[in-house]
């Protein structure tokens, strides 16, 4: 028995020799060079041909490869009954943090307006930094460290999220508080997980209710993201730039005006990488804890879908 | 009696007004309109005219306006046995993390290439993070917390300072071992006081020793830097890439070489502005304990000139 690694496309050299380091007594096997299906009791999943599931009888575990599951969610012929589980960890959450506060900075420390008063040789020391209150839309692991790490610069932050929190160390708007998140925050960021509820949320009647010159950070999934709502917004001043990590078509294509927009700075779904010597010892702990009856880690509640 | 306010060319209005309403007994006069130099028994000194000395007979204590004091002990005037006070709060401190943090952080993920690729529309997910360790060089409360700030985003750091330390919380090294520090180091930002020791410390020697694609981040004196030296280590290729934020003429001359240099970003001397909100009190309360013969907050040591 054993581990199918399904990511169609993807280079997965180095998460084979991890684990055959790291675990050599688990069969684990690569899409579609599967010897034998009825051996698969675990999948790991990116991106994979729907209607796989049919093949895999003994199949006890789905993982997802990565910090999201909507990927394996959109498939509509998943199985109901099996655990799902996603990876969380420094791996995904520093390199996530530090991208976020690039941006972040970038915004309120006005880089870019330099960079163009570099263009012409101009020397204008006005207005340094801006004054900003920054409001990370999600607040689970990455959330979370995105706002203790902007805090400790002296920024003050804000959190948006679906539950209810007891003790949560930052001031924290629920669902339907969405109106108020928005007036106290002029630096969103958008970190939520990709759900029913929360496709298209950043849409034009979003920005209509933004702070004046609010500047948007997407480092979620590209179809949180109304695209032509987003430019429409910029063109009409409601939202003062934007920068992007994510989008709905990737690559996004060669004539998409996001381009070459000249409020939107953008990198390509690079934000945080999957680090696979940090996710491989989460998935096989899962592994071994399912072949022993026990708990999982990090496994998504199907309710909610993350 | 009262302060001198010595700032030629600099709109000190709002320091008045604070000054007014935090002490409104303090006589706070602005050069050059003072009425009686023998009244003034403390002055505030940004870019003073050398030779004020001889008119202020009841001096009693030398403030910086800001964190450095570079600017004070160029004038070979200085009378030897005034003490001198620097500002030192988190006014300061706060904005330099976040300016250091952005240039660490645009080299680190890769902003510049990102862009690159973004004007001929590339998507190319490759390399998304360079693998970097910031070594600091100066380490006093401004030099602490950049590497309190980059450690905890998960990127080594490690420091370089002329005294030695004890209970030091980061790999450390001393004057003397500026080679060790140089070979662990491929980001270094430089925070050093400006003193006969450290001018001109950033040149072909040190830019020689770097280990290879360092990246070079000035944030202290423009004259730490041996300009023509910077330009020739970029044509070499032992260093990478600049952020600077401070040159050896300010405003930077039109004709610079550095304003259109592809491996070199800037900003006009702004990473850290006093804030008067919070260096006045620290000036009121000195100005206190001078009437009182108390021992003076972030006084500078004489001998080693910061």
């Amino acid at each position: 028995m054993g581990i199918a690694i399904v990511a169609p496309g993807k280079d997965v050299e180095t998460w084979k020799e991890i684990f055959a380091s790291k675990a050599p007594e688990i069969n684990v096997q690569v899409y579609p060079d599967i010897e034998d299906y009825k051996d698969v009791e675990a999948v790991i999943l990116w991106q994979h041909p729907h209607r796989i599931w049919e093949q895999l009888p003994n199949l006890k575990l789905i993982c997802s490869m990565g910090a999201g599951v909507d990927h394996i969610l959109q498939d509509p012929g998943i199985p109901k009954g099996l655990p799902i589980t996603r990876i969380v960890d420094d791996g995904l959450t520093q390199p996530m943090t530090r991208w976020v506060l690039m941006a972040i900075l970038n915004h309120q420390r006005q880089f870019y307006r330099f960079e163009k008063n570099r263009a012409s040789s101009l020397w204008d020391m006005s207005n340094p930094e801006l004054d900003i209150t920054v409001g990370v839309m999600g607040v689970g692991a990455l959330g979370r460290d995105v706002l203790e790490k902007v805090q400790s610069l002296g920024i003050p932050v804000i959190g948006y999220g679906r539950s209810r929190k007891t003790d949560f160390p930052f001031p924290y708007f629920r669902e339907d508080e969405l109106s108020g998140f928005q007036k106290k925050a002029n630096v969103i960021v958008c970190m939520l997980p990709l759900t029913e509820e929360t496709e298209g949320i950043l849409n034009l009647r979003f920005f209509k209710n933004c702070s004046p010159g609010t500047y948007l950070i997407n480092a979620a999934r590209g179809k949180h993201l109304v695209e032509e709502d987003l430019l429409e917004a910029l063109d009409k001043g409601w939202i003062s730039g934007a920068f992007l990590d994510v989008f709905q078509t990737e690559p996004l294509p060669e004539s998409h005006p996001f381009w070459k927009h000249e409020k939107i700075h953008m990198t390509p779904h690079i934000a945080s990488v999957t680090n696979p010597e940090s996710a491989i010892p989460q998935i096989i702990e899962n592994y071994n804890r399912i072949q022993n009856m026990q708990a999982l880690v990090n496994q998504i509640d199907r309710t909610l879908n993350y």
